[in-house]
């Protein structure tokens, strides 16, 4: 199975899991059931099984997983201990609260720094990490080998922005700019639309409604 | 159809339809088929054909869609016309670059005032907007009829800023704080884990380095 075909929903339980997991006693705790799983988090059994099923296949009937098993597993879906660093650019209140957003941790993630064109920000720092000029984007990537970028920058930088991460060698595109930066094959883009999520709220409101 | 059934993807595309389809002279495109739209929005012909599917059905074979019937169907799926107004909790970074964020408006939302306990706040306005103490909430959302609450607090204070907004008559709860707070059957509660969208881009990158 392909790590990428896993359901949104489902990655984002896949820390709970491997947290729980994690905390349980190695010697008492060789073998564990979807049915304890979700009695421990609070969560519905069938929707445990499908999470774990997606991930690692179905437990043996009357004994579960095998815990060290699935921790592995869910180690290397998350790539809790393959850490990829990310960089962002645009330090303007949208990038600052990713800069300091805590729950990328739980997926071996860390933006380790960001850059602005803004030279009054540049002597700040945020969580006591830098913020650099925008020029000096290609050097650092190269340096400390960084594949991820982040765009926040508005819409009319987005694609000057992209092309320096390209030269940086950057492979892995997040953009919250409101228009599709154009990529080559290879590189992954992934557009965030912040509206998205209370836009659905809401056409479920609508439809509660009714 | 249940429009809370139209995939994350394809809700992110329809505004785009709207807006174009809005701009044609009415005269002249009494009718429009999906491989025009496709062509003019620079789309896959299937995709939109999907979207437009899962929306209006399909169009009649050599005609198309009749151009009014989609736009009327758009506006309504979308709430176009049938504007919700949100608050925010919380006027940290996330919660300013929400509040300032420009792509509500395309799905007839718009966040119109900020709470936080932070008095140094008080005296701001966010795009001329107000931000004002939290214990005004309650009195804030009975007076305006506002039913969506966006929570952008710590974990430590979302449980009660949650059970504020449901005093306050609020129906919808869409949440920033790495908790789901209890809410009663009935009121509507998206968790949104900013993480993800990331950790997403990571796990397509792992295996797409294979």
């Amino acid at each position: 199975m392909k790590e990428n075909l896993i359901a949104r929903a489902t990655l984002g339980r896949l820390p709970l899991y491997l947290q729980y997991l994690q905390t349980l006693p190695a010697n008492s705790c060789v073998n564990i059931s979807a049915t304890t799983i979700a009695k421990e988090l609070g969560l519905g059994e069938v929707q445990v099984r499908k999470d774990l099923g997606s991930v690692i296949g179905t437990g043996k009937p009357k004994i579960g997983y095998v815990t060290k098993d699935i921790i592995s597993k869910l180690e290397k879906v998350l790539g809790t201990n393959d850490k990829k660093y990310a960089i962002l650019v645009g330090a303007g209140k949208l990038g600052r609260a990713l800069f300091e957003y805590k729950g990328f941790e739980d997926y071996g993630l860390e933006i380790t720094a960001a850059f602005d064109n803004d030279e009054t920000k540049w002597s700040d720092t945020l969580s006591g990490k830098e913020i650099y000029p925008t020029d000096k984007l290609v050097e650092y990537c190269i340096e400390h080998n960084v594949k991820i970028g982040i765009i926040a920058v508005p819409e009319s930088a987005a694609q000057a922005v992209c092309d320096m991460m390209l030269t940086a060698g950057i492979t892995a595109i997040w953009n919250f700019a409101p228009i599709s930066p154009i990529v080559p094959e290879g590189v992954l883009l992934q557009q965030e639309n912040l509206a998205l999520s209370l836009a659905h709220l809401k056409i479920q409101m609508l439809n509660s409604d009714k």
